[in-house]
């Protein structure tokens, strides 16, 4: 048997990946999420948009190999690829693919397509690097170069049945890591064992391992295991608690720290299917947690069940925050509700979907509407330094009347 | 027992990250790389550095807590912190450390502090948004903006002892997950399977999970087992092969295929200690593995010796790299080596340590040379497309006369 790579990929590639479990983009939900971008694009005057990030690139195109989508306000897209145009072809149910061997051709590949180059061509400015930003500039000299990040942000923040679909079997493979979970802790296994141990059981079940932030700096992991005085350590993250994680390179989640009795546990663990991402918070227990932290705990639900009381299209995301602000200081948990005092976050929900910080954020100063489609992670938390910390994350979909929790895990702490 | 936030990291944060083996960066090893950052800045022109990127900013303050650092080329830095002001206190060994509410604060605090503001700023401009270099802009309106990257890339090529000991202690780690590998790979377990618990073994030996790689796009992962056929899939990475992957959200690495007898199984993990990385490449095999791959492996080990016998200072990068081409075509693997005919890669290895992508790169283009303190992965492959590959890898150190190899583990076939 022996083949170059194109007859491999034709021939055999399709079937493979089928046989393992891929699901490809079809080609209408690829067709409505671009007609929204044209849409927004020809109101905010951007005459083309060449998509770079990885996953605006691949919410539009259905595919990750390396590689650029031009996308013009008008006409089809043409799909860029660097490297493997067999692999892209196949996964991208766009008709337009063509092989881009370096960046300086891509004004004649545009002007050959489009018969023309564009005046006004949006880039994404919140993430582009300042390099690539002043060789766009050189390479379309007489095109203006605009921010069109927003565009693709607002589209992304409401999901189609098909995306919902799979943030639902994600909430799945979360169900599946903290029920199993339940079996394998046990007192004296530190949280970096546990953590690493919940991971490997995710992946068994489809989890791909990376979580993805759209930001320089902010990583994601899913090895938040935080244990006893742990749950109190603040870091570098804009989250209630950061724990003390493996060293000052990684000062975020885990530690070599052994779990004791009565201790509260928790496990922020976020799962990935098919790029979908769920996150979602339950605490555990090694015996009865002390009371302290039971207390704390009912009131997290308390919390987490007012949000969704009021979540339907329409509430505004704001007024969602500072309800829980007010609830958690009626319950007598304002110092330690969302961080220690002076450290305490100001939000409660973080959109969610092919990244992790996505629109809605239920915070400060975020006073807009919910919409049907969009979806959030909930995670009311409270802070107490020096001993630990409680928490309750699910994430739900904005529905036409109400919401649905994409993460149906039942919601009682995990004791063993 | 009842504290503040404050109270319990000055009291108890100290004490526990030693306990529990964390390694703080020492005060002699930053003031060192800042002499030499500093010496490169006066040489360029650059008046100040505002050093933003989370290893970057690790690398010359000791600390990832967020926030950025202001290194001016005379006197000493500024390390404003936005969150956690105890912890990045006791992180890092600078004196000066303050907070830093929002960015627009940075003039009037850089002022105070400096008595003036820098005429010429340098930023990271090969990976800093160009959302945030605006608002740079509007901020040090009479400052000119300079890019300085390459200062601190060309600095961090060159390791310290301190480095170089972090990164034998990650090669340690790696030693370990292919020995424990040994162990538990069996027929019929899937790759994912496999990679997800040597992810977890490694856990439990310090390895901090995150592989970070200095890219927009690029993103770095341990679960990359290709067994079989899967090993002749290229995909999205500048990589030889690429994988199957989990879906088209993420098309690398290892899949839900399961691992048959005599197939070869590619396991190229990497590991972080501290923040450091190695990165190594072993084959395994259930059974004997067919003699075509055991073959294009002993060739694989061939070329990796060569590489090895040429290293010390003063070697040619792109030199080094042409002779395996050479080599490889010798040695029958012309339209294999590095991947299949016309996707072949043209590196034969990457420099590395906080980052995945370091100088130097021994490659075609790369025309420097090597020098006393580089470390690198140095990963022959050879690629079957329908088929399989096979590879081997080792980070290695140069020294003084010669290199030292830092994942020092058999280079035998793991044949279970």
């Amino acid at each position: 048997m022996k083949m170059n790579h194109q007859e491999w990929a034709r021939n055999e590639f399709r079937t493979l990946s089928h046989s393992l479990g891929f699901h490809f983009v079809p080609a209408e939900e690829i067709e409505h999420r671009l007609s929204r971008i044209r849409t927004a694009m020809e109101k905010n005057g951007i005459e083309a948009f060449l998509v770079i990030q990885k996953m605006d690139y691949f919410y539009l195109s259905g595919t990750t190999q390396d590689g650029l989508l031009f996308v013009p306000s008008q006409g089809r897209p043409l799909l860029l690829i660097k490297r493997e145009l067999e692999r892209a072809k196949i996964e991208s149910p766009l008709e337009d693919v063509v092989a881009l061997k370096a960046n300086r051709e891509l004004p004649s590949l545009i002007q050959n397509y489009l018969g023309k180059l564009p005046k006004v061509l949006g880039l994404e400015l919140d993430v582009l690097p300042v390099k690539d930003y002043f060789r766009y500039q050189e390479l379309f000299k007489g095109s203006k170069l605009r921010d069109a990040s927003s565009i693709l942000r607002d589209t992304r923040k409401i999901k189609s049945p098909f995306e919902i679909n799979l943030m639902r079997v994600a909430g799945e493979i979360g169900r599946k890591v903290y029920q199993e979970g339940k079996k394998i802790l046990k007192e004296g296994m530190t949280e970096i064992e546990f953590g690493g141990l919940l991971e490997a059981i995710a992946k068994t079940y489809g989890h791909e391992g990376l979580l993805r932030v759209r930001s320089l700096n902010y990583e994601a992991y899913t090895w938040h295991v935080l244990s006893g005085p742990n749950g109190g350590i603040v870091s570098q993250s804009d989250s209630p608690m950061g724990g003390l994680g493996l060293s000052p390179a990684f000062p975020v989640g885990a530690s070599f720290k052994p779990m004791k009795p009565h201790e509260p546990i928790l496990v922020d663990f976020g799962t990935c299917y098919h790029g979908y991402q769920t996150d979602e918070t339950r605490m555990f227990s090694i015996g009865r947690m002390e009371q302290k932290f039971v207390d704390a705990y009912k009131a997290c639900r308390e919390i987490h069940n007012a949000v969704l009381e009021e979540t339907r299209p329409g509430a505004d995301c704001e007024a969602l925050f500072l309800r829980t602000v007010r609830l958690a200081e009626k319950l007598g948990y304002k110092d330690s509700y969302l961080g220690p005092p002076g450290l305490q976050t100001r939000f409660i929900a973080h959109g969610i979907g092919l990244e992790l910080n996505e629109i809605p954020f239920l915070a400060q100063g975020q006073s807009y509407p919910l919409e049907e489609g969009m979806t959030f992670a909930v995670e009311p938390k409270i802070v107490f330094p020096g001993e630990g910390s409680v928490g309750l994350e699910n994430t739900v979909a904005v529905t036409q009347k109400g919401y649905e929790i994409l993460t149906p895990l039942e919601m009682e702490i995990f004791e063993v």
